[in-house]
């Protein structure tokens, strides 16, 4: 367990949302609030809106930001733990470079900032505190727009040298079709959101039916949110159907050659896809899963995050 | 490092010989013996073979076995580390079942013996005194009949549940030909020298030419061993070099999978085929791995394993 230390902040940053909380000393949340992720202004107006967020949940909290012992931030792109610099997060405005978030964030709130990892963070979250609270190692799958990853080993985030737990580049399929980041047949290029959509728009442009992207249009977004194919599959849209099963089979294969690398007690299935899905996709991970385990009578638990949408940003107070 | 104890014996358990050592403090080999691994006689008989291999090894570095402080056996198999007790070792004549290897041999030799997994044992030995001395953090690929594997994380060695390390299950194609164990497409169905042998019949079974099984009856073998393998390529034999090829390609993509969920600081390339072709294969490895890494820029180390054909035994050694 992270120490407690008091009140403290944590904020979830990603392509579309910043999420922030303030919690107490035993990680109940005091406050918490919730805003868009700007598409202008580059990291500097990210940060000035991490920075309001974070204000804004202090504010339901009824705590000065400068009162707290410390903010946590899970990033997207390479976070430095030990500098708080960001670098390369190529799903925020204008930051294919590094940007100091956590000094500056620091100077703007008046406590001080911890970076890390947003999949990293969230991961460490459900292990302190949600469905992997039981086990001493964990191998954390976060399904959304990519397919991210995080381990836990005995108790402690496993980094490597700063890039492990990329769960979603692991080879599902040789010569398998490209993921967005340009490598064959990996989990994330059948299973992530983001691919998926691609898939869905090559089948739409050789003739295939699918209600996929009317219903985008219906909820006026232009992409194809896990709610949308939840709506699809509800309306018995078959390629939606397909495409779901395919991502399925991928993340089983994945996740039996992770099982068979690390044997870890638990598999959690986290991220946005995961989170909409888990009911129904869990039972058909774990069948795609079972005839790659090299020991199929004892595989670990495979569960579903339980922290629910504030599970990041309560992650990410933990670095405090 | 594992305590140096004085002077200890090390055993490597094979399905085709026995290797002992008897090493000082510093694991320098005092003496060493050899025997094949008997095809008759049961767990049991084994048991008698060992003790006899220890025993000459014993002789040869002047030191009775019972004055040594502790033996170490590395076993196939699913050998329990607290219990001593061996199980499955299908490589083994009549090993099905369990045997208690290491109080049989305990009192047949008259000193405390502690009995570990092969692999594990053998890329404990390369971490520590081989080529993996100077990194925190190893992968261990271990080429052989199989395809086995060990990790070292933080300088200890990381079983997970029991199981872990399992390199050779690590999926390169979802649905391609079945290992010796039954699961599709893993790196073993493609280069455990087992599958190479099968492949080579299937292929001279459809007519394909190759020169692999003529050099076998030369040589009075019954398996398709490394040596014969180097043979048929130095002939320039097609089919040869073509299943090596497949085997590379294989290793490459498994080891980049596993590069992005752990990102250690190297990877050991060891075991009967690795040392073979180390000095052929681990350039080809390296470049079917890296269109597959998360992180293509910073590559773990790839190196061969280095204590050669005590390797195994000097590192069940450590194991006291």
């Amino acid at each position: 367990m992270t120490a407690s230390g008091g009140t403290r902040g944590g904020i979830d940053l990603g392509g579309t949302k910043i999420q922030a909380v303030v919690v107490d000393a035993s990680n109940q949340v005091l406050g918490q609030a919730r805003r868009r992720t700007p598409t202008e202004g580059g990291p500097a107006g990210v940060g000035a809106e991490i920075a309001a967020t974070l204000r804004e949940s202090a504010e339901a909290a009824k705590v000065a930001t400068e009162s707290l012992a410390g903010i946590g931030i899970g990033s997207p792109g390479d976070a430095n733990e030990s500098t708080g610099v960001v670098s390369g997060a190529r799903n925020l405005p204008g930051w294919e470079g590094s940007f100091p978030l956590g000094e500056s964030l620091s100077s703007e709130l008046g406590a001080p900032v911890r970076v890390g990892n947003d999949v990293q963070v969230a991961v460490d979250g459900e292990f302190h505190l949600g469905a992997g609270r039981e086990f001493e190692s964990v191998i954390g799958v976060w399904w959304g727009t990519g397919v991210g990853g995080g381990l836990v080993l005995e108790g402690r985030p496993w980094l490597g040298r700063g890039a492990a737990g990329e769960f979603g580049h692991i080879v599902v399929r040789r010569g398998g079709p490209r993921c967005s980041a340009g490598h064959e047949g990996c989990v994330e290029a059948y299973a992530g959101r983001a691919s998926m959509e691609r898939w869905a728009r090559k089948h739409l442009d050789k003739g295939e039916k699918t209600k996929l992207f009317e219903i985008m249009a219906e909820h006026e977004r232009d992409r194809l949110t896990s709610g949308i194919w939840e709506r699809a599959l509800k309306h018995g849209d078959k390629l939606a159907e397909k495409l779901l099963k395919r991502a399925e089979k991928a993340l089983g294969v994945g996740i039996a050659s992770a099982i068979n690398l690390l044997d870890p007690d638990a598999v959690i299935l986290g991220g946005g896809m995961g989170a909409r899905f888990a009911e129904r996709s869990l039972p058909e991970i774990e069948r795609h899963m079972s005839p790659y385990l090299f020991a199929p009578d004892d595989p670990p638990e495979i569960r579903a995050a339980s922290l629910g949408d504030l599970g990041g940003a309560i992650g990410a107070a933990l670095l405090v």
